[in-house]
């Protein structure tokens, strides 16, 4: 259910609300947007009708979600998420540029990366330092001294940084170095995981988990939002199907589907998506062009030198003409009328 | 396997190949390109070598193609393959649009449908006069009578007519009226069919079945092409996946992986792919920034009223707005470089 | 919708319901069964119900088959269906037992693997004449050459022959040769085929396609029945997924799926399900315990010899311990009670 | 690598090939077989063959394991591994049986439970205490109560008792109770909590993830197995397919693939697999004519009143049946000749 307050209605009104709703044991969720203010409540049907909220003053009306996530929904929050991330806003006027190396690898080749991309006006450097690996005998990342050398690329270059956690307890050590908190495709339904990150406040990018539904999708940005951080931003990373020519199926249908169903920022990753960098800077253009908030893409200096996804890894010259062509398309895309069926 | 011929070889050292060639009961196809002309060899690899036709005059080299098409690979064709139909060129420098009812209904609405989608820029009409449908109880659609509706559209409007054929034995009869042999997703391993259209040397528009592979897609174009018609235009509408929220999951993925692979030219259908309307517009901007030659959508003066599909068919007006961004999208494309990795 | 018969109702009261329907327009299928005799009514509910059906003589009652299949359905025919051909019930009180080489290839050795099977409990040969390849390329099948060879084995054993046919026109040649017309998994969507072989009357072995819903197989084997064939006998033959150590995945929850939904017979193809000859007879064993009413399978003098599918083929020695296996399991099984849900 | 001892070799010569292993920093892992001992090697396979280590006194031979799973293979561990908890074998003579409420709900239904599948011949309680659910407002479980009342079970009926744990921190905690760590599908890649299960020495029940291949799986069983806990217990749960009459599709194309590939015991879990109580019964049955080594259910007293995945639960009185019809099948098929491929 969702309360939506009248415009103009006042701190008192809202707190009062608020306190009734606490008082009785239900789940209360303030959003304040431009005009309206809303509150989402979690809790049992029948008890909040008994409430008689929408007698009280100050509310407009009483909606109720007819999805099972609530604070994830559209209609709890009508007008688009922006997120502010040192100074670039995800799903804000300009798509948000995210690259860097899969894994975290020697300082130097992180700071020459950071660099490049920061020319080529990338927003955020991504990197492994924690990596969730098939195989117990694989390279399982840097650790912390990754961190230590994704905060010196920041340090050098201003641009934001995002790493995934992979357990609870090294989400306080994480947190303690990045900007944005990835949460893998493999532990999208890690949920002990996503009430964890949900507690620092800070930033999450939730990767789709590679045979999850679009709905239990955002049921998991719903963990994280329920622990009362609504700074969620959504990757779509490609689903498993039978085809084989491609690593996974980039599955960009989710774009539009998750912009119609929530407010949440959703970027796409062509990177784990399609799987070789020869089909990276297409799908980075089509992920944009049907509506994703910007791009997360693996780069290196050399990627037949990666130590890890070298095949799906663009050049640092390649980050630079996708760079350009997202940013085009997505100019262009202001200059288009809304679809008539969006309105 | 490939045989090249050098730049400038003459007709005769060209005739002297496909005669030796065809002399010991191999497959010969002759492709003509702007500057290169290769002849495609089917047959036992060990028989080509033992001729030895890389010594005669005018060959330049033999090539082998790894993969099991070699009509429809890029390397017999490295050039992209252009095909006009009345005055348009699939394959061109414009993008192709093709829209449409679903179901061919009555002469008055599909008249009303073409002048309308004509007005915005379409080149061919789309309407189905023999329906594959899931059950036998639903509408079959208006058979003949259907196509004797489209030939007037194109009567009147100069669209070109795209229909469905459904089994070899009407082959001749909707080769009679339309200006594309569409084969339908269902019937893309439908092998007697394709060697039925295949005979007739008309355009053909192959959809990707919806559990078919990449490689089985392509297997299915060369069924037509090695019956001698190398007119065959790729169709991607979607493929089946455990999403549920949209109808299928539109792979444009499949977009680029076939433009490498292939110079055949590909169109994606954004309305059997995802399914509602809402969405279309979306996927069909999206596959145009994959790299898709064009676009075919189900349009109908009011989708609610349609026969059949009604939920994934767009307005009139809407189909305008999206001819518009399939337009720009594919404008603004020609100003960027080839990715390097495509050079 | 279905009309239930009283029991004891007289020729001269079914008569006179069929005819009522038949005079309205709609479609009366007669189902005589051991006690009751039903009628299937195909057509628009409104018009049924004005009829007044249900106050006629002999009539006890009118269900709603909440399905979209109506014939295929179990409400329709309480019973099993049971199919005798050349002496052995599909369906009845013996597991059906299916084996043979992928394709027709020499008359000696498909005379050999007929006396073999047949020696290990048989009751039908399986070949392929006209074969469905993804190739242009790869061999087509010996074509009526192998008609005539199967013709020749059950001369010889009096093993019935079961054979694919691909298209419509060649319904009447193949039908002429065989006890039971294959449908395969590419046709199974291949409307103009299942009409044609519903036109016969004769038994149909109707594959699952590797990409089809359980309620598109049974609409399939609807269109089969409603051109008045009911001897459909269903094959489940294994689905797409991702998984790739597995050529498919044989879906035995199919199974007991399709006899709660269905009164049809049901088979499984563990050779193409699972694609390794390795663990067909495992598969075989659980098909059986999963309720199948028989398996199909390949077998081979020299599965390496074989000119198709060879990796999936067993041998004639592993066929009569699979042959001896799924006995045993099947009269075991008769040792169990039904589960309760199911009484 | 796998370097087998000759039989009969010395315990000094066992220990001369682990230390020389281990002193060169390579991964050594014992493996004591009834015959024969093998040592499981992990590292540069360089480095193993400079050490010349098929030269030393007691050494029969060095294996190469193509898999990337190596303790897990087949290979390193010839014989099928047995496990024994409580009494019981899993992997031995008589098919495990496990079986319970979905959640732990109240002491009383959880103890009648038990009584009731022990008098049917169980020999592991299940039940959820920590449960992963979709979403974040619906019943998380009990909690460490719940592990108590599981212990209150066992200590009343001497059955095993079988819990999941969702995240490394509690590891300590659910193992102090449970004789089985159960790793959930959503977790089984979930990398850091495998390892700590792994830590533990505990059998643990690795359920296979809905979307994961049989090498992924085995890949998750290395992880445990590399931290020196042989005692993984293999469980197929479903995957995830287009169908949708099923709520998952049981594969069981992975017992007969996975016993082949590795040594680790494998169940079915029809419950989850099928996710109607209907089929339950079949695909038990099924599963253990696959080959499975026992099967995991949910049961519950009225599974109406279930406080989750009630409609996959079945009722005490099927359980009893299920259990009869299961040790029939795996005893019948102990009469059974190994198929000859896998003498």
């Amino acid at each position: 259910m969702i309360v939506v307050m009248k415009e103009g209605a006042s701190q008192s009104e809202i707190d009062r609300v608020m306190e009734l709703l606490k008082s009785k044991g239900l789940g209360a969720h303030l959003s304040v947007g431009v005009e309206t203010t809303v509150i989402g409540v979690i809790g049992a049907k029948e008890k909040v009708h008994e409430l008689g909220i929408e007698t009280l003053p100050g509310v407009e009306k009483i909606v109720t979600v007819s999805y099972p996530f609530k604070l994830a929904s559209r209609p709890f929050h009508p007008d688009d998420t922006r997120i502010e991330i040192r100074g670039h806003v995800v799903g804000g006027p300009e798509p948000t540029l995210i690259a860097g190396p899969c894994s975290v690898e020697t300082r130097e080749g992180l700071l020459e990366i950071a660099h490049a991309i920061k020319r080529s006006g990338a927003h955020m450097l991504r990197g492994g330092a924690f990596k969730p690996r098939s195989s117990p005998y694989s390279f399982q990342g840097l650790g912390e001294e990754g961190l230590k050398y994704l905060a010196d690329a920041r340090e050098e270059t201003g641009l934001a940084i995002v790493s995934e956690v992979m357990e609870p307890g090294l989400v306080p050590l994480v947190a303690e170095y990045v900007d944005v908190l990835q949460i893998g495709a493999r532990n999208m339904q890690n949920f002990p995981l996503l009430k964890a990150v949900g507690r620092t406040g800070k930033p999450v990018l939730l990767k789709r988990g590679f045979s999850n539904t679009i709905e239990e999708w955002l049921m998991s940005a719903e963990y994280i939002m329920a622990e009362g951080n609504p700074n969620v931003i959504l990757c779509e990373r490609g689903i498993r199907t039978f085809e084989t020519y491609t690593r996974n199926t980039l599955d960009l249908n989710a774009v539009p589907v998750v912009k119609h169903l929530s407010h949440l920022p959703v970027l796409v990753d062509p990177s784990h998506g399609v799987g070789h960098a020869r089909y990276v800077t297409d799908m980075a253009r089509a992920g944009i062009a049907a509506g994703a908030h910007g791009v997360i893409v693996e780069v290196h200096k050399d990627p037949t030198q990666a130590w890890s996804d070298g095949n799906q890894t663009i050049t640092l010259e390649e980050f630079d003409q996708l760079a350009h062509q997202v940013r085009a398309i997505h100019q262009l895309m202001k200059t288009f009328e809304p679809a008539a069926s969006l309105v």
